[in-house]
């Protein structure tokens, strides 16, 4: 059985993995991503390094395939980083997976993380067996990822599953994409950020105060509104409301088998995940909210490693 | 070469004609729907005797398939009409392309009139040689197609394609749907009417008043717009800001290489064509707006025929 290495490459360090197709991680190693360099040559020959260490450690077993996941617009043909990887901008353009697979012979094959995501959850999570499903991820943006027929529907130029800017609210709160209204300007960790401290900063009585400014996060919210924090509580439920109501969107249009519902926010615990399921329901034509399913995605964080496996998986099969 | 039927069912008129593959219409023959009747029965037949005085016409040309086209929610794999259409209910699980293909040994296909709409600009129109885009289809509501990997993509119980109902103001305007917000709430000929009358109702000095209550409809407003009537102008306008915006969403989401926009709203003139594209631009990313192209459907009022057999040559090929 052949085995595959996953590399999530994140703006502070590079994780990497190799990865048995039951989906365990036998091996890994980390390595900070030296994206303050600033140089390519230096953040690649040391993300070179890593891989160079983590074979050794394969102790020669067979590696079949590389993946790497980014944030970004990655263009998959070139083996390139096209733009938007605004957290290690030395590397836009920068051919990474052409490099690798010169350097170790190996293929080799990059996408964004998101896409990823949802090919790590297909193959070793919530999408197993599930051919029709999208995943979306909530974090900092909120991320989208589609499949189709089995397999990860990129578009024209790769750039498929913009879900976060899609508008739900005309004229609605800015995005930093420059529209107005955009979904992530409402259901993101940042949105629910922002909606704390402007609470904080109007002088309404909450728990909230006492992380205020910077230790409010996701998951403070949650915490304190768990216990009992009635401005958390109504974050918590108006997020939820606008991640419900985008999701009940992408179902109407895709009516999908399964939404895996992914990302930091996700995590947020009961609460939000209840007022999501509560206003998707609501908004989504019946027929197809009776076949959908939403599920929770699985592979937490390991996501980024198992994700990358998978595509280099997915590619060679 | 081989011909195919395309069967076109309205609530008033089903309209029946030979599609050659070069997307001409050779022969037809129309009769009415009957659906007053209330009778699956009687209304099959009467399809059913056209068919036969279609094939007549023929002069014994081979036929290969026949396609049919209806609104509502069709259940292709079955032959079946599901539900939802509205304006024939007697047909409301009726097993229609099965009868048809039973009486006269051809194979026989369903499909919405949407989705056949689709699939027709791909044979025979504006997305000839496309293998992703999406139609929408503006009328009394919005109606949507995808094509991905050039196929139609129709969800798991094909339900796919109900942009109609992504919601792009929460808390908006009510939906037939029973949703606030929906797109068709603010981008359709329902709504423009909606609005023009509600000017009228304000007392507003506008030329609509002649028309008003019962010739009010998407093409008096144009005609009133382009005559210089300031309020008709801003119906149109703010009209296209909507459809717009909802096409932005669509882009983001599906980074297609084509977006088809036909219907009869879309038949309305170049003052709200240019609207929809001006906010469709403003609201989507860069980078797949670069690679997109807008298009108004080219079949027009042949949509129905050609679009129903497009489905069957689609299906057997």
């Amino acid at each position: 059985m052949s085995n595959y290495i996953g590399i999530d490459l994140g703006g502070t360090a590079v994780k990497l993995g190799i990865v048995n197709m039951k989906g365990e991680i036998v091996e890994t190693v980390e390595v900070p991503t030296l994206a303050e360099t600033n140089s390519a040559d230096k953040i690649y020959r040391n993300i070179s390094q890593a891989v160079g260490a983590l074979l050794e450690k394969s102790g020669g077993d067979k590696i079949k395939g590389i993946g790497i996941g980014c944030p970004g617009s990655i263009s998959p043909e070139e083996g390139t980083i096209v733009s938007g990887i605004s957290n290690i901008p030395a590397l836009n353009g920068f051919p990474l997976a052409r490099e690798i697979e010169h350097d170790f012979k190996i293929p080799t094959f990059i996408d964004n993380d998101a896409n990823n995501a949802a090919r790590g959850e297909f193959l070793f999570g919530a999408g197993t067996g599930k051919k029709n499903f999208i995943m979306i991820t909530l974090g900092t943006g909120i991320g989208g990822a589609i499949f189709i027929n089995g397999d990860l529907y990129g578009g024209v130029n790769n750039y498929a599953g913009e879900v976060g800017h899609m508008i739900i609210i005309v004229n609605g709160l800015q995005c930093t994409c420059g529209s107005m209204g955009c979904w992530e300007a409402y259901g993101s960790a940042t949105s629910m950020i922002k909606r704390a401290k402007a609470l904080v900063e109007r002088g309404i009585k909450t728990s909230l105060l006492k992380h205020y400014p910077d230790d409010i996060n996701a998951k403070v919210i949650v915490k304190e509104a768990a216990a009992g924090d009635m401005a958390a509580k109504e974050i918590i439920i108006s997020t939820g409301k606008y991640i419900g109501i985008g999701l009940a969107n992408l179902i109407n249009i895709f009516n999908p088998e399964l939404c895996i519902v992914g990302g930091g926010v996700s995590l947020a615990g009961e609460i939000l995940f209840k007022e999501i399921l509560k206003y998707a329901q609501i908004n989504t034509l019946p027929r197809a909210w009776d076949v959908v399913e939403i599920e929770q995605a699985k592979l937490g964080n390991k996501a980024g490693i198992l994700g990358s496996a998978a595509l280099a998986y997915m590619k060679m099969k």
